[in-house]
């Protein structure tokens, strides 16, 4: 961390600009705004609160991780997962149109964003989050799962909540719910709770 | 990670159950507003948004921390660092009224709120946060250097933001950048920059 780079003024200087303009630049997820409400249905979130709230998430939720996961490489990779939404915006995960668009909307945001940074610090952000969406590790399959339980939690506390506004079925949430049991057998089956409950009290269409 | 209660199942959903029922506490974050706003100025900022900005702060100027701080730590520590709020609200720093009143509302505060996780985990964030009010180890003072900067970079965003709002002076932003210095020479170095240029732009009373 204590390079040679101290003692060279100039890029030390050049660096620490870098940085600050990428950390002001991020300040935009604060307004990038998600479908789910928060847990007491009183406003819809962003992905910057959002990304705090996955990051307990891990956290707290470490000893449902595969056994020997890195449980910071999982909070760090949460807290970067949803940067390239500043550029190409919050995909609802049922609008399949949206879906397919996507990757090539956040591939440009992530060479956009993370390319703010100093080049090495732009390739360790770019490797987490690519991580993340190939989800071929321990480490990413867990962080995928917590940001695939976050809004079944919301809705099921919510009478349903985006499930009921925008007709989603429970066939569909099922499949969804398949990544969170790839990712953690107690989480997968504490959401498939969730979801069975609210097409019991009829918060979500069977 | 992987102890015997996973052999337990009434422990083990016991356990999950306490976890769950924090996660959906801590939502409560989202809604506790600071006095500072986002960088752009378009609304106060939250707790939660704040906490998440902190994160990345950490993760992106890990060279200017104290060499061979453990920036995961620091990481969790920011994190877990304003739930408190939830039940004792946020403390505008140049308030010497709430300042005094506040250390006894946030132990009540965390006694309660980490109380909610299994006994083991409520230690450990209990431990974390107490690391971070305390300012003794590297990790807490880099910690607390980082959430001092961030109000000042969006105040010296926003002509001055709440230091005008509240009629704050740069002799009281100078005391707070020393805790910054503390934690960080690089980054105090770069707080002084930011106050002096919002005293001589007019933005900051000298």
């Amino acid at each position: 961390m204590t390079t040679a780079h101290h003692q060279n003024r100039p890029h030390a200087q050049s660096r620490l600009h870098d940085q600050i303009a990428f950390l002001l630049e991020i300040d935009k997820l604060k307004r990038v705004i998600r479908r789910n409400t928060l847990i007491d249905g009183s406003r819809r979130e962003n992905d910057a609160e959002h990304s705090w709230h996955l990051g307990m998430f891990a956290l707290v939720m470490a000893e449902h991780a595969p056994p020997g996961a890195d449980l910071d490489r999982v909070v760090r990779m949460l807290l970067v997962h949803d940067i390239v939404e500043i550029d190409a915006g919050d995909t609802f995960i049922y609008d399949q149109a949206a879906v397919e668009a996507q990757p090539g909307l956040e591939q440009a945001a992530a060479d956009r964003i993370f390319g703010l940074l100093p080049p090495e610090q732009a390739a360790e952000f770019r490797a987490l989050w690519d991580e993340f969406e190939e989800r071929r590790t321990p480490e990413a399959r867990f962080a995928k799962a917590l940001d695939r339980l976050a809004p079944i939690m919301a809705n099921h506390h919510n009478e349903g909540g985006t499930w009921s506004l925008y007709k989603v079925t429970a066939r569909q949430v099922r499949e969804k719910v398949a990544i969170i049991e790839e990712g953690s057998p107690t989480l997968g089956a504490f959401a498939v709770d969730l979801v069975e409950t609210s097409v019991a009290r009829g918060h979500l269409t069977p």
